[in-house]
């Protein structure tokens, strides 16, 4: 029989841009294509994607991509995937709903073969099969994925949870997952996030009681942030917005299409007469009214954040106003999510962001739900995914108590497959692999020399200086011109820089002045000094001699 | 009667730069001169120190500077005001102790009138008075300040916590703080860093039970990282050390200096024998050794941080090091200290920073211990200070719930003076105040526009394009000579940018060319649109015109 191979391309020892591929001879199946957001050392990053080689490189054997959900962090990264590899990609309703418009803006949708799955379906894959198994999760429609190998199932859970009470109704298939697990699951690929969270997630429905209290003690208008994609968490506060008798109106473009796009297909179910233009919401008492609006993270375009400002033209905040805060930072955000806060306060607003019942439960298991899914699948080996390095030991640490020994419990990383054959498994040769980022530019590859450079840039600034020669006399001709930007420091001595440069220059015996790389260097490192030495700065330094 | 001012120059609004002025006609006390971290907005700045403009102006007047405590955002911008202000400063001996090292090194003691006080001295401050009364806090020796004025007292609470078991034995003045209240309190300037936590907060000692445990379920080295500052945790890590039979060595300049400065006072107990050298440590099992260590914040030069690298070359993380988080992190820093764990985690160290007991405790008080303050001393007025907007809400919802009406509870910013004569307080007219940003120049004053440019260049990088022109002939000389940084796109395309300039330039008569102005004009706009159009980039352009 064939070793079966997990490959994580992302997603592993990280939050974001999950893709693993499975690999059985030569058929390969790839699970979720998603993106990660940059951090603060990325400056003029928009979003970070995988390194695709390995997919493109045996781009003759991939047979699918099968997308858990539709969080960004899974399905993100698919119009820089697909224009590379002619592949079906198999999702589920909802999902296909909300990943087809921005194919269409980004890539069109020619050429591409999206095809619709529903839980318990057998999809194909070459030698292999693959089962999407429901789970719970912030978005509905999320789906395990059972890798049937020749060695057995590779179980992917997806981010999950188990919601005995979800919004929609629709349970976990935990039969399901029993009957797997008898059937024989090789590996289980498991969400971490939460694993350094003792005992159980509450459940979503929780939040509604929350969300009602904070309703009944909004003296005037409700706004409430939570994700766009948080399905569920829209569903409840137009619930509330309701019983409470409150209008409701949204601000935000992604939430607007979001709802739209749910309500049309049945995934949200918004009471007639609720739902208000955001324009038409100074015809109704604030206290008759509600607000949908994104900006949980304090994203620097987002509705929220320019409300804040003041900067936000259909909306502006007004003393009075609620702002209850329906999410969590992540990690790397809170400053901004601070400020926005203050801000709001600043301008009136009471912001709720604790609160005696919860206005926010993670949509991730917690500890005991993991174990909860160890203790359904059965499987052979365990490896814990979409977590950093700290989720994963937290969760080999429970495995151990759980009986794995350290041979069946695997902490991988980007780019390092875990093979398996009928006796064992290892930790293979390395695939390439690594972050791929893209800017505004929209061209993914921008490498880690621009990087340094930006930052550099970002500290000190830069000085040019360009210094005239003619080849024939082999003099200097002029004064040096010197342009800076971000450099911080006295103007006047800034002024003696033309001065410095041409005293160093002045030993130059015209033969020297004509060999134009020395030239360049002199005013450079003349230059250097001269601002590190008199203005106590170290700006980028760019040379530019012309010969005329 | 005079009418009082107080000032607020810095740390209203905010967290750090903790600095205010209290006037009675012709004098003037200032309370605490202290320093803020940047944000990540803030590329290349160091720190940031408030704007003294308004008591270099009231220079003949300002009596003298009063510090609360030695913490960085109470006394770091002092070696930056003192240079401009030749008054006496008022310190405890411990304070001064570790003052005086930092003004040396930045200005020399030269001139400067630095004064011992105990907690009840009646300093004097003009036709004012100044009494330091002890309160607790994370560092020893912190007072707040009854400046004595002839509306009453102004008392300033100084960041504190109400802890009966602290771990020097010194407790807060209770008494004396109800004293002033029967005399007559008229502002209570309080800290309100805390004020969304509810109840009152655990004693510093309640940490050394976490700290035992921890010590004693950790199978090989413990590092414990927390403030260098935080002089009580050091003292009950030295302790917990020695009960468990440890040798203790230190990792971080910063505190060693500050252990050798408490210790040599007496501020600082060390059991001798206990204390051994980094380099010697490698003598003693893994299991007999414990490491003071900085970095908690993940600053990049820090000792834990650079461990985490495997860039420490004293000391290397082994498989079995327990890292035990003492601190908190300072919002803004979450993503570098959550880098740091991962790299501890996978260089094989477990990180401690959930624990069933705490082993990290806040060193303010919780809304209790602020109800607790306002009850002792009866202000007439409050104002919270030390806070960002949301913290000085939350208070003066409390100060509601304690029946002051509007017209008692004020919600300051900085600059804007609280005024308060015999019958009434109101908000005066601002003074200049404002953020001074200091980069590793060390001369402060870094401008917004630097800022701008900074940020603009972090995001997309910088062009220059140079074009020599002929002034005699009117035509331009060969072609543009291009050079950049931190831009991400095809080198190929970048190639071609000369042209485009060429060809832009090439409708010019010799009479336009020989305008400099406009030629700049048309080569910046035209490689302006030839980046954006053809590679989607906006970086920032330079056009350098040379007359030949």
């Amino acid at each position: 029989m064939a070793t079966i191979q997990v490959i994580p391309l992302g997603g592993v020892g990280e939050i974001g841009k999950n893709c693993t591929a499975v690999r059985q001879g030569d058929d390969i199946v790839v699970v979720d294509c998603g993106l990660s957001f940059p951090s603060e050392e990325m400056p003029g990053v928009d979003i970070v994607i995988p390194d695709f080689t390995y997919l493109i490189e045996n781009r003759d054997k991939v047979r699918g991509i099968f997308i858990t959900h539709a969080h960004e962090d899974h399905v993100g990264a698919l119009p820089y995937l697909l224009p590379k590899l002619s592949v079906p990609v198999f999702a589920s309703k909802l999902a296909l709903a909300l990943i087809r418009p921005k194919l269409e803006e980004k890539i069109g949708l020619k050429g591409l073969d999206l095809r619709e799955f529903s839980p318990g379906d057998e999809l194909p894959a070459g030698a292999m099969t693959v089962e999407p198994v429901r789970v719970t999760h912030s978005i509905p429609e999320t789906c395990c994925m059972a890798v049937k190998t020749e060695q057995g199932i590779v179980l992917f859970t997806a981010d999950f949870k188990l919601d005995f009470t979800p919004v929609d109704g629709k349970l976990t298939n935990i039969q399901r997952l029993g009957e797997l697990g008898r059937e024989g699951v090789l590996a289980l690929l498991s969400d971490c996030t939460n694993a350094e969270e003792p005992g159980w997630s509450p459940s979503e429905a929780t939040v509604k009681e929350g969300l009602r209290r904070a309703f009944a003690a909004a003296p005037g208008r409700v706004l409430l942030t939570t994700f766009a994609s948080n399905i569920h968490r829209m569903q409840q506060t137009i619930d509330v917005a309701h019983e409470m008798g409150r209008k409701m109106a949204v601000a935000g473009r992604r939430m607007e299409q979001t709802l739209e796009t749910c309500s049309k297909l049945g995934y949200v179910r918004i009471p007639s007469g609720l739902m208000i233009q955001l324009r038409d919401s100074t015809q109704y008492p604030p206290n008759k009214l509600a607000i949908l609006t994104t900006g949980t993270q304090g994203e620097p375009l987002s509705a929220l954040v320019q409300m804040s400002k003041g900067e936000y033209s259909r909306l502006k905040i007004i003393p009075g106003d609620t702002v209850l805060y329906s999410a969590r930072p992540i990690p790397g955000n809170e400053a901004s999510i601070w400020r926005t806060v203050n801000r709001l306060f600043r301008a009136g607003a009471n912001v709720v962001y604790q609160a005696p019942m919860p206005i926010h439960v993670s949509g991730h298991a917690h500890i005991e739900e993991l174990k909860m899914m160890i203790n359904l699948t059965r499987p052979y080996y365990v490896a814990p995914v979409h977590g950093e390095p700290r989720h994963q030991h937290r969760y080999l640490q429970m495995a151990r108590q759980m009986g794995y020994p350290e041979h069946r419990a695997f902490l991988l990383t980007d780019g390092v497959p875990l093979a398996m054959d009928e006796t064992k498994a290892w930790l293979d040769e390395p695939v390439p692999y690594g972050r791929v980022l893209v800017d505004n530019s929209g061209e993914p590859g921008l490498t880690d020399d621009v990087l340094r450079d930006r930052n550099n840039l970002a500290n000190d600034g830069f000085v040019v200086v360009t210094v005239v020669v003619d080849a024939d006399t082999g003099e200097v001709v002029g004064p040096a011109i010197v342009q800076h930007r971000g450099v911080h420091g006295d103007s006047s001595t800034m002024d003696k820089l033309p001065d410095a440069v041409a005293d160093a220059l002045n030993v130059f015996a015209p033969d020297d002045i004509r060999d134009v790389d020395s030239v360049r260097r002199e005013v450079a490192d003349s230059a250097r000094r001269f601002l590190h030495k008199r203005m106590g700065v170290r700006p980028v330094v760019i040379p530019i001699v012309v010969e005329v």
